[in-house]
């Protein structure tokens, strides 16, 4: 927000938290004349700074232009109807479109939908503050909430309706609530991902992922100049343990196809990133309200992090927007019920695409056997691949969000 | 065989095994006009008193029916278009049918089938030996194999140009190869099934598959008159630990859903079975052919075990027929590679469903979860429902075999 505003007292709903949840909450709201404060404790430039995915579901899509966000995506989106999956060089084809009746993929790096949202929100002079911390939410079981936070060195602290936890895994609003309230549960993958950004042209149309008896390699892209290219490596690897020859030779090796090129070009940024499976259950606790990476984390195998933050967004939102707009609590009752079934099939789906697709040091002979037999059932069944096709491009994420106890499309008898 | 018939000291391919595999391909081979003699270890008693699975993919019918033994089992086989999963409580119908252009599946039980067969070989007076124990089985990689056995207390030994190993897990076939020579893969699930046979008609029109907090359940059926049916229990339990009022509690609450009553009856029969997942590769060596639980085992959940081996029966069938006839040797050739890439799939499949539907206390809670939405997506996803029918009716499973590198339906490109 622009220094020389008042900072509000009194607020809506007051966000915790500046990333693509929080921001596109806010956005929402505001669209619907309701009130919020953003709270980002890191600087402007680090929020800006952050690489994270950067592959979106249609339905993320859709909530952005409904805040009215899509100026630049519009421009710069990669618009992708199918997907290519490796396994020991043999190559498959997920035709998204085909096999989901249309649906397809944006690729647009979140990195990019935080700084429109950032700028967006600037822009309208609407309250935004960098480098704020928040120390403490107290009152949820009142009526009126307490964000205390510290900005430019003074304490302070914000009343509010309700508060959106939006500050990502180790972020403060799951703490508020008392101890053991929130149930957690969680898996650690025995491999990590070492991702790079390549100033080369994308050596392929479509996203890549490659399973490969030396490991996991994936090939995706930032723009029509950029690859991002990752290689699974050990959870005890560091970016010493990789320099530039061994990434790009790891990468031919496993993302190699006959008649298929990698382009090399400089690396401008190296990083690991382990892999997890988290979630918080319910993702509620009176007046506060968990979205994104508060409430859960997936490894990054199918891009569902972003997508998920976005999909909770967009249920929190509506029960706001029902409550304040109509007095209808139904929305903010079921918020969780409504979230948590949907964030189970998203685990389930990354969990079924990270296995699928890594090398598991732990696992036996007889299980990479049927780990090599559910890639052969996607190349013979259209139905399997449809499976994942409709999990890829989020369509079976929007109906579970929809509908909670949904519609069977088989019979239940 | 009828004891006043000499026993040959020649044939064209010894069968040891008198199971269904065994019965079958001597059976199809005769039709053939290609000469075989089984050896069956045990009395024709024993044999016909084995209980096993009652499930027939629709290739299996329609092998036994080009084996002329259908006459009994087109009068008592139980056609199903349908399968029900229950999942505490909840149940959802899979329509095989609908799902798969027509295909069902029949009960029938294995025991029934190998009568069949043990009735038609008798009556056409072919060689089949009862309480004929093999002993050694050599010089195959002669053009002539020998088939050492003990028959009625005297040692013999037959000649042949091939050996079928139909002779199940604990068989000595498999010892014919150089030690090491097949590769073997497993895993051992932690609990098993607890099987009872009651004198009282079916309480259901289409076998039930249940998961329950305490544990998986399944109602099937042996005629219109016998229940099957079989609950989850330790790997430590004895029959003991399950008299039959722990027994009827226990599948009533496991199968229990809203508006569907469970009638008891009394129980003619108890086992418990481990489940256990077992592959050899290849299934070849030298003129010695692996079919059936001689070179794989599954999981009873699917009721896979019988049709992998009639499906393994029909590949070796085909072989020996193209060389017998034209001379032609490459079914033979490949007879491993094409059943194995079947092997795995039935695997795969037999181990989702058991892993889907039964209780497993060395599951994470995580995992646990991912488990309950694998069976949501069943009732949200047509596709998810498809593949679960396409693998249960065995019409991947044929694809396969007819296809070790099959055509995709999807695009390889």
């Amino acid at each position: 927000m622009n220094n020389n505003q008042e900072i509000p007292v009194r607020t809506q709903v007051g966000i915790v938290g500046g990333g693509p949840a929080g921001l596109l909450l806010a956005q929402l709201l505001h669209r619907q004349g309701i009130e919020a404060v953003v709270f980002e404790s890191r600087p402007r430039a680090r929020v800006e700074a952050r690489q994270r995915a950067g592959l979106l579901e249609q339905g993320t899509v859709d909530l952005l232009r409904q805040a009215g966000a899509t100026d630049r995506l519009d421009h710069e989106g990669l618009i992708h109807d199918g997907v290519l999956l490796n396994y020991n060089g043999r190559r498959h084809r997920v035709a998204l479109a085909e096999l989901t009746g249309g649906a397809c993929i944006t690729i647009y790096a979140q990195t990019e939908v935080v700084k429109d949202l950032i700028a967006q929100r600037l822009e309208q002079e609407l309250p935004l503050l960098f480098e704020a911390e928040v120390t403490a939410i107290d009152s949820l079981d009142t009526g009126a909430p307490l964000i205390h936070y510290t900005h430019q060195g003074a304490a302070r602290t914000l009343a509010c309706d309700f508060v959106a936890g939006c500050d990502g895994f180790h972020g403060v609003a799951r703490q508020a609530a008392p101890a053991g309230f929130f149930k957690t549960y969680d898996k650690v993958y025995p491999y990590c991902w070492l991702g790079i950004i390549a100033e080369v042209p994308p050596s392929t149309d479509e996203l890549i992922y490659a399973f490969h008896e030396r490991g996991f390699a994936l090939h995706s892209m930032r723009s029509p100049t950029r690859s991002r290219l990752y290689v699974q490596c050990a959870v005890t690897d560091t970016l010493e343990d990789w320099p530039d020859a061994r990434i790009w030779e790891e990468l031919h090796l496993r993302l190699g196809t006959p008649g298929w090129t990698l382009h090399e070009g400089p690396i401008l940024e190296k990083t690991i990133t382990p892999m997890r499976s988290f979630v918080t259950e319910p993702m509620q606790y009176e007046r506060l309200f968990l979205a994104g990476d508060a409430a859960h984390i997936v490894p990054p195998t199918g891009g569902k992090g972003l997508n998920m933050a976005v999909a909770d967004t967009k249920t929190l939102f509506e029960a706001l927007r029902d409550w304040y707009q109509a007095g209808d609590a139904a929305g903010l009752r079921d918020y969780s019920a409504a979230c948590v079934r949907r964030v189970w099939r998203v685990q389930e789906f990354s969990n079924y695409m990270t296995e699928l697709l890594h090398l598991n040091p732990e696992k036996s002979a007889f299980d990479q056997h049927l780990q090599d037999s559910r890639f052969n059932l996607l190349t013979t069944s259209a139905a399997a691949s449809q499976v994942v096709a409709e999990n890829y491009v989020g369509l079976a994420a929007q109906r579970a969000a929809a509908a909670p106890q949904p519609q069977p499309i088989s019979h239940i008898v």
